[in-house]
């Protein structure tokens, strides 16, 4: 079969897709509004009638939730299970929209022309860039390249409540190869990302305790212990001069990057003083020796999120307080273990308590990183599909935050995800105006043609 | 002049001495509201009565506030004014007390007995213990065997707005050889105490501002600079590990405590587990090699009286914040100049800041130590004469808060003065159930017999 013929299809039929995709934008599948739940079923019809019409085997599944649409295509060669989630944000600060959220439209702009209103991008667009893809194949040949299925949820922007009961009632329905999750963006404007690592997140909540009240600083300063002061000396203690995190056994496991990743990452042209400059930064702050990209995609943290103690109205109070407490989290890399991780840093901190003040800990989430099998021949397929569509080589990245539906795929059915999206930073997802790029519809519907392509090979 | 024969017309006036103060108790003179601003004025002219029934030329004079009370006493040798105030605090929560505040009377308790009602203590009771040594002496022999001025104002616990105003204008008139100030307490239960040391303080507000806007840790972290592990080193930095302050040039002119002094406050039998032990805490947490009342009265401090920075409340937010702030404060001692200090500190802190990091200082008070020139006669004479009064040795004591007062008559009116009180930590003043000890006000009638006749040989 010949990818160009297919190609070309999905030239010709931009424009039809284009309405195809204004026309769900039109449905207010709001997840978090229970008022809009029949908007949320509405989308879940319409995605199913859509799917059926370009020959798949598609239904409604419904759940305590908003519905899930579940559609198999036959094909041959490689199982693949895309997953995308019609359901959006809401829309306040409604006055801030400069058109109505869901009267979407193709707008020019000075870079370029964008599908505007409410889940362009996230992620009505993405997911029909893989609808449209499937399409133009069954146009050309009647027939897809691969086997493929299609998992779409409702609630992704609401927590997700049904996701996982619903992925342990329909394991065997569910698992494939490998899974295709269209939910993240390009690195910059013209380089495909597949993101292969994610960090993991360990949250802690440290509360140390000194005198048993508040105390006067004329009375008892400089006798007293002062359990900000004991706070302030841990969180300094928690880094060296080199940025190294010394909580004991913190890097076990912890691997450095193989050459090849490093080489793709360094290739990104990643500036250390653009990406810190535009939120008035200039240095990066991580471990010596390290790449930004290395500090954010494949290096563990540890960062204090909050802090409180004392006094902290107008004025002053010459206070000695009885509490002090810090949110302090982890990002953490494959290879770490949350859960040891987190003894080892309750016992650092407990080395370094005096022996007049008390600490309590609360725990706040303890999740691991995840890397993906980028052995799995599907990988490398996909990364030279996307290099022959776009201009830039494609690249498998790391992504600082986590993407939990990559891991409830591994966790849960055993699955590697490949998670290519072509968003854009500038997309303004979750707020007000947000759009997704013509040129991002377009290349990504062409994307997946491709990948369909390569994974068949 | 026999000074037994004045201390026998203490002991047979004291139930007489006792009634007077209930008197003034009753009088409801709360100075921070003006509901009793008409009380308070009764409490000048029932003082005022008093002073001139004994002989004093007395008056009420004006000031924008509360009237102040002034009196001078005929009499040779040393020319000694004494300070008190008539206002007390507020009562509230009223409900707390078991009688009410302004309905005093004499209690039995276990451990003796006491005058109960709002101000008894605080500053009533206290200086009403001068005004009847005066009466004492003056019953006996007709004649003061000093020359005494006395002073009191209505607004000391609302702030004394009219103090300095008043005391500037009235310089010639109140200025004497040495102030006596009657408004501090007994070391423990029966150690006499002449305050001569007051810590003064040096506040500084530092907020560090990192990013320009609270960023999230999963795209940010590990690369992005997070101002609290800014300040929480910075604050880490303020002490080395003997507990000494890091701040350049901070112990210059710092002295150590002349032998006898130390002697004194040896003598005391302080406990460091004791005073510790009861806010819950069991080490001293200041300089290695120092006592425990040197770290309280002699000893620069630096506490931290406030923390703030990130997300504060229920849960988690992995934020990365654009700013964390804190409270600073220093106590000072003699031979500090807290604005050279200020500068120091704001340097030391500057010194730390990333580059990419900014720092903004709000300044809050800065007061310096200050050190009654105890070689001037007055202070040993009284020091001998309290001595013979109670069952321990008086000792010069430091005060590890401030007393502006004190500082008042010295920089206004070039006068030392000796804060002697007979108040015990249990007399609850500032809350309900105020007392003062009735052995207090006897011996504190003592005292001030002793003194005066001390202060004129």
């Amino acid at each position: 079969m010949s990818l160009e013929r297919v190609l070309t299809q999905v030239d010709s039929d931009l424009e039809e897709a284009t309405n195809r995709l204004l026309e769900l934008l039109r449905i207010q599948s709001i997840s978090t509004d229970p008022a809009y739940a029949k908007d949320c079923d509405a989308a879940a019809d319409w995605l199913v009638a859509d799917l059926k019409s370009i020959g798949f085997e598609a239904s409604k599944r419904e759940t305590p939730g908003h519905p899930m649409v579940v559609a198999h295509g036959r094909g041959s060669g490689t199982h693949a299970m895309f997953y995308g989630h019609y359901d959006v944000q809401p829309v306040d600060p409604i006055e801030l929209w400069a058109k109505p959220p869901f009267e979407p439209a193709v707008e020019k702009t000075a870079k370029g022309k964008v599908i505007r209103g409410r889940g362009a991008s996230d992620d009505k667009g993405q997911l029909m860039t893989f609808v449209e893809a499937c399409r133009a194949w069954k146009a050309v040949y009647g027939t897809l390249p691969d086997r493929v299925s299609i998992f779409f949820e409702g609630e992704e922007e609401s927590g997700s409540p049904s996701l996982i009961p619903f992925m342990k009632e329909n394991r065997d329905e569910l698992t494939a190869d490998v899974a295709l999750i269209c939910d993240t963006g390009l690195f910059g404007d013209s380089t495909p990302a597949i993101v292969t690592r994610l960090r993991g997140l360990l949250g802690e909540e440290i509360t140390i305790t000194g005198p048993n009240k508040d105390l006067h600083s004329g009375m008892y300063g400089g006798i007293a212990r002062n359990p900000i002061r004991v706070l302030a000396k841990i969180i300094a203690s928690l880094h060296d001069h080199t940025g190294r995190i010394m909580v004991p056994g913190f890097y076990d496991g912890v691997a450095d990057l193989p050459a090849d990743i490093a080489q793709q990452w360094n290739d990104l042209g990643f500036e250390n003083a653009e990406f810190l400059g535009e939120v008035g930064l200039g240095l990066p702050a991580g471990e010596d020796g390290r790449t930004g990209l290395e500090m954010i995609w494949s290096r563990p943290t540890c960062e204090v999120n909050g802090i409180s103690g004392g006094y902290q109205g107008d004025g002053f109070k010459t206070v000695l307080p009885s509490q002090a407490s810090a949110k302090i989290s982890f990002r953490l890399v494959p290879g770490q273990d949350p859960l040891r991780l987190r003894e080892n840093f309750r016992a650092f901190v407990q080395a370094q308590l005096p022996e007049d003040c008390t600490v309590e800990f609360a725990p706040h989430g303890a999740s691991a990183a995840s890397e993906m099998a980028t052995d799995h021949p599907a990988f490398e397929k996909a990364r030279q599909a996307l290099s022959d569509e776009w201009p830039n080589e494609a690249a498998f990245v790391g992504c600082g935050g986590s993407i939990p539906i990559a891991g409830y795929f591994k966790d849960i059915l055993d699955m590697d995800a490949l998670l290519i999206g072509f968003g854009k930073d500038d997309d303004q997802i979750h707020s007000p105006n947000e759009k997704y790029d013509l040129s991002s519809f377009h290349k990504g519907i062409r994307s997946w043609v491709r990948v369909l392509d390569a994974l068949a090979k």
